[in-house]
């Protein structure tokens, strides 16, 4: 199994994750396939990364927010209207300027999707990324030592 | 025909409107009965608002944005993935605190809804509604004059 | 009180409602004004509609689906990021050919937002309206009698 | 320059695309943090890859749909409510089961994102992925020839 293929198996194991939020799917979030739109996966994603960034305390300096520089999203199954989709979220990686959350997409035991995202600070007056200070980035790893407990 | 009727049959004439904008369905736009979703429909009245509020040179007083206080949409026909949908608003009435709006939104000549707006003043700060200045009130009533001509 | 007052007045009050549903505002939700987006008010009265028509058995006849025909939000407050939203639904009127349903949304105790939609039954091949058969009409009839129990 | 590097400066660049579509960011595609949501983003990449899969006369055989197994998203920078936004589509690559198309979304000359997608086949009767048929195959084949001419 490649490396890749090792992470996207560990990102669609429940046991993975100890964070955990859910969302329902709407009948406005389905398209003319009948489906779960693809684009609602990324705001599933969303949903648990906004979830554990600002819930835990609330990660962001004041004047700072997060925002994504880059999305992996890997789906594996469908997901319909009404469907209650739990998403677990976990601290993957840690650099000076940016950071790699995990996730998982899943309706009961069946994983539907799994992602990965780097994020960075965004300096909201200057509307630019800046570096990580020094205690978030204690608080972080902190969280990813949590995780990985 | 009654007030109501004769109101929405001029909502559903392209000749009521000289304030244009467009949209184009998109496919995350549809839902699982093939078409596009209710509540997009109330997307494109706002796309079509705010370009007739915040285009006119900007109508709101600096600390002030418009909110939606009342929304009447009437579904008239499908609209379905890919439709260029013109949006015509017109100003329907102009009161102390709030004023209304009137829309047609047209797939070529056919009528697809018709809409009327409530429209009030919001001061960003408190977060509550406000007055309409005399400023606003003014130029509100020439687009009305205008859009009667 | 006029009579349109009376009746947005019983919407916004918890107790006329026995049929519940919920929703959670999602961050994607919000708009650049840091609230909800009234758009999204639209999706929430379409939550708890399908929920009421699609749930209580099913009531749509094979080969029909339900689509509204007219929709009436009265704004009343703001919804925020990660709000808990329960939909209360009701029928209010039944015609010949059509049916209105009554709806408040709120914030714990809070009424954001009343709807009234009427809703026609839509013939999934002709893709038109058609008359409501009698045993929907016999169906839709004992849910208000419940109702106004 | 890695390889992943080259990918990402090829996609960012106008020149690599002949296949273009376009949207307009809605107000309702913002979010609190004053810009346009991330999801949306991925949103607009089904735009141009639903034109480009659907619009070259169909390329979909009858009783099939295209699904979206894997993307890939990488944010450059941020897009505003009325930004026009190009979307630029090519294939990158061609599989027996799958196939990869490349994209970039532009404002004017300025790049706001690149992403490539993993596209399968679905047939719509078991909802599971199916083999890539030849003729399918080698119109894909053709319009890669034609992307890189």
């Amino acid at each position: 199994m490649t490396e890749i293929g090792r992470r996207q198996a560990s990102l669609a194991d429940r046991s993975s994750y100890r964070f955990w939020t859910d969302e329902r799917a709407r009948y406005s979030d389905t398209d003319r396939q009948g489906h779960v739109n693809n684009a609602v996966f990324a705001t599933f994603c969303e949903s648990g990364r906004v979830a554990f960034l600002y819930g835990n305390g609330g990660l962001a300096p004041p004047g700072y927010g997060f925002v994504i520089a880059r999305l992996e999203l890997d789906f594996r199954a469908e997901l319909g209207w009404g469907d209650r989709v739990e998403i677990g979220t976990t601290l993957l990686g840690l650099g000076r300027s940016s950071f790699t959350l995990g996730q998982g997409l899943f309706r009961g035991d069946r994983c539907a999707a799994t992602a990965e995202s780097v994020m960075v600070l965004m300096d909201e007056t200057t509307r630019r990324a800046s570096h990580l200070p020094e205690t978030l980035r204690r608080r972080l790893a902190e969280l990813a030592d949590e995780a990985m407990d």
